[in-house]
């Protein structure tokens, strides 16, 4: 008799056979895995009587996943961070911590107190992230929501209502308002080039009239959703003048479009945050993997052999040299083309082919929470056209004297910031942010700037693939693949969502997994 | 030289001739108060070597409220409660509780945990709610975040997609899409009666684009905001199918709602919950209060004289009496119509006016959190054209290993369930749940129901005050003047929107400033 085959055999069979991207596709296709997002994290065989010495560069995420996981298996793993830190852009500022901008050294002076922080890189945890999600479970790292659409929050814009900041409910309600009457509009008094019965199209203006708080006749009149100039409990509530769609138009595009799409990618699930900070979770880490991080530990060549890989590194004045079976690195691909390597010619290029990120945040602690008193709690984003783009309110600390809130988040480069000097940077934080609280500049007592593309030993933010043309395909394609069999580039720069931390967590897994196979073969 | 009248100092002015409302409406006219939901706490003047008693007849959160800032102020309050305790509907249900049914006693057996709790009442606090945000505050109850609105939770109707599950995101998605793309085609092949500029029309287009994820052509061809099949971080995400708006329009109108209006009323901005259960709120209160609070204490009559108010009631077998200057009643308006009193006949009548409320509600501990596997964390709905209506997952304890799902939310009468036997209850809600998950029966092993028209004590669920007709509204302004200037009746019902503890603060805030404002000119 043959004896059945179980789903997970079948998974691994065909992982054994044809690589994980196989198993992912095939397995939905068939129904075998559920369509939620899964951990996928490797079985690895434990090697037993083998002895295997794994080098890893760089303690991001990425490396210490694959520290953590090929250490259960026996690996003898060791992990080089240059940093006296590890975790990368998985970043914590509290009171006292250096932020290291090259030429612009900062200490964080916020107040000694745990809900007094700013993460300063990876902020949000998506409950897609299944991954990210299983470490945290299995790490013992606390988690609570993080709040990022928030309706009570303000959207400013130069160009509309006079420069006013205006509630982002306010806002969206009279665009929804708008958007509906159009579609009443639309199917009441034009031909459609779909058919529809007179049910469908019944049900339609229905779902039309609910959508935009239309009077029964299919007009928008202006909607309480918006909120009240006052009452509402106990009197008849007053409603707010209706804002009219040529006002709204003035705000910019992206503006509108962060009020009006709040169901895209990442950000579009429920969100969390270690309680405590993002840098929990690195803790979580580097508390199960001790001795096996070494800090402050500056990698100066890398060797590919055909039956290993030697690294050479400096630490505390001298020279060390590992000779490892297998390394993973995790060094940004734009400081490791400036390391001694052996690195076949289309690695070199495809290296050098991604765009070094650039990022640039902000942070100030508030004297009060006096977002509180204007009905914001829990987080969210007031967005602006100005420079600074977003202002977020700290999803923690109800109730806390004082709190952190992020005072700018420019991702789409952050230059306009980072040529400034501190001051300079500071004058135009406080200037900008009084334009949405007039009572800003008074409440912000101590603030720090984030560049991170001047970050030492980071020197850049998430990698930049831009649109993943046939060229970028093929370079992404040659980082996937080990080096010799021997070395493979990990982090979320060898993934499609840079700056996720699930990236970085799936590439570590798939390399690993890779590896693995060669071992079981082997190798 | 006239000295200056602070902005205090004139609304103070302003409450002690014309009342509270003015105050509110003229403040914001004026631009005094700034567009924010304030709390309305009455300055109550102490009294000093005046002797005042005060009885308040229910421990709900509006009588609580008044013996709390009365007491404050040098009353001397009793709260006499019926039940042996304080809050009414905010009730949070643990190990061990009775469900005091009549004809249908339970007994809580969920298991000891803190975590493992059940807010049959009250279960969110909004961020626009100032007065319980203040008590919660001044009480020292530490809040933490309740997701409502949760994307990734399923969408379950019996007319649509086979009666399978879909994701919220996916349905939402895709009306998304075809209301763009209808809106695209509106402004691009058909002539509008509001005119706009080219610009204008350029910014419209790509709103829309942005609002549906269309091409740039303006067509929707699915999107990846719905989810994807497989990939996304490594490999080339594989795109969910369009679900097309004639299957989307099976769905029933209140689901299809439910999905897309999420902006509504109190439940669209950022919710919250008192850290380990809504109770919380009622024990801040009667830790302040102590023995001014008398449990077990049924009231037989109210007696409004000239110069005060009689109260009878029964405790331990024995017959009180108390005669007080003032009274404050939020007992159900439905079961104080019950109690022997001299209310002059229009308030008999008013009171007699309102429809007592049905609700049901139900919940189950769960084994596992089998949600948080589906990428469901932190909370959340899934909408069902079932009798049950709704499921929700438990905003808190992610990570633990069981959790208190709610299973069922009829607020709309709730009679379905509570004409049956509690076996009969227990599988319908398992039947009509594992629609939605396949695991449910398995899952669930400890189940509660709560009918609150049936619950000791109570009767009732939230006050139905139905169209605010004129009769309603006469009925309204009776109930909310005193009786015999002695005589308050307070709680959620005296307000135009019950069933919000809100409400019921209010209520007790305004009926509080009467009494100061006659207590100040000499009562």
């Amino acid at each position: 008799m043959t004896k059945p085959v179980t789903r997970r055999e079948f998974l691994s069979l065909l992982a054994a056979t044809s690589g994980t991207a196989t198993v992912l596709s095939v397995g939905g296709a068939l129904g075998l895995l559920p369509a939620t997002t899964q951990a996928s994290i490797p079985e690895i065989a434990p090697l037993n009587d083998k002895r295997r010495k794994v080098v890893i560069l760089g303690g991001g995420i990425s490396g210490l996943t694959v520290a953590y996981e090929l250490g259960k298996a026996g690996y003898d793993c060791q992990v080089l961070e240059a940093n006296s830190r590890a975790g990368g852009r998985i970043r914590t500022y509290r009171h006292g911590d250096l932020i290291d901008e090259i030429g612009n050294p900062q200490i964080c002076d916020f107040d000694d107190e745990p809900h007094l922080y700013f993460n300063a890189g990876a902020a949000r945890l998506p409950s897609t992230h299944a991954n990210t999600l299983h470490y945290c479970r299995e790490l013992g790292v606390e988690l609570e929501m993080f709040i990022n659409e928030n309706k009570q929050a303000w959207v400013q814009d130069d160009n509309f209502n006079d420069g006013k900041p205006m509630r982002n409910i306010e806002v969206s309600t009279n665009m929804r308002g708008f958007m509906a009457e159009m579609l009443y509009k639309a199917f009441t008094q034009t031909e459609l080039d779909q058919p529809f019965s007179q049910e469908e199209v019944e049900s339609l203006l229905t779902v039309f009239r609910q959508f935009g708080d239309l009077g029964q006749d299919g007009r928008f009149t202006g909607s309480g959703r918006a909120g009240h100039i006052s009452g509402g409990f106990l009197t008849v509530p007053e409603q707010k003048e209706l804002v009219d769609i040529h006002e709204l138009l003035k705000a910019s595009p992206g503006v509108l479009r962060s009020v009006l799409v709040e169901n895209e990618g990442e950000t579009g699930p429920v969100l969390m945050q270690p309680t405590g900070g993002m840098d929990k979770i690195i803790s979580g880490f580097t508390n199960k993997l001790g001795d096996r991080v070494s800090y402050r530990a500056m990698v100066t060549s890398v060797t590919v052999k055909d039956d290993g890989v030697d690294v050479e590194y400096q630490k505390d004045g001298e020279r060390h040299l590992i000779e490892a079976d297998y390394c993973f690195n995790c060094i940004p691909t734009h400081l490791m083309v400036g390391i001694t390597n052996n690195f076949p010619d289309e690695y070199v290029e495809a290296m050098k082919y991604i765009r070094r990120g650039e990022a640039f945040k902000a942070a100030f602690q508030m004297r009060s929470r006096f977002w509180e008193d204007q009905n914001i709690y829990g987080g969210g984003i007031t967005w602006t056209n100005q420079p600074i783009r977003q202002v977020w309110y700290p999803p923690h600390g109800i109730g806390k004297k004082k709190g952190v809130m992020l005072a700018a988040y420019d991702y789409g480069g952050g230059m306009h910031f980072t040529r400034m000097k501190q001051e300079e940077r500071m004058e135009h934080l406080l200037a900008q942010g009084e334009k949405i609280h007039p009572e800003y500049r008074e409440q912000a007592e101590k603030g720090i700037t984030v560049a991170w593309h001047r970050i030492n030993h980071m020197l850049g933010c998430s990698a930049r693939w831009g649109q993943m043309t046939p060229e970028a395909e093929a370079h992404y394609r040659t980082l996937q693949q080990p080096t010799g069999g021997r070395h493979y580039f990990i982090g979320d720069q060898i993934s499609r969502r840079p700056a996720w931390m699930e990236s970085a967590i799936q590439s570590a897994h798939l390399a690993m997994q890779d590896m693995d196979h060669r071992e079981r073969n082997g190798n």
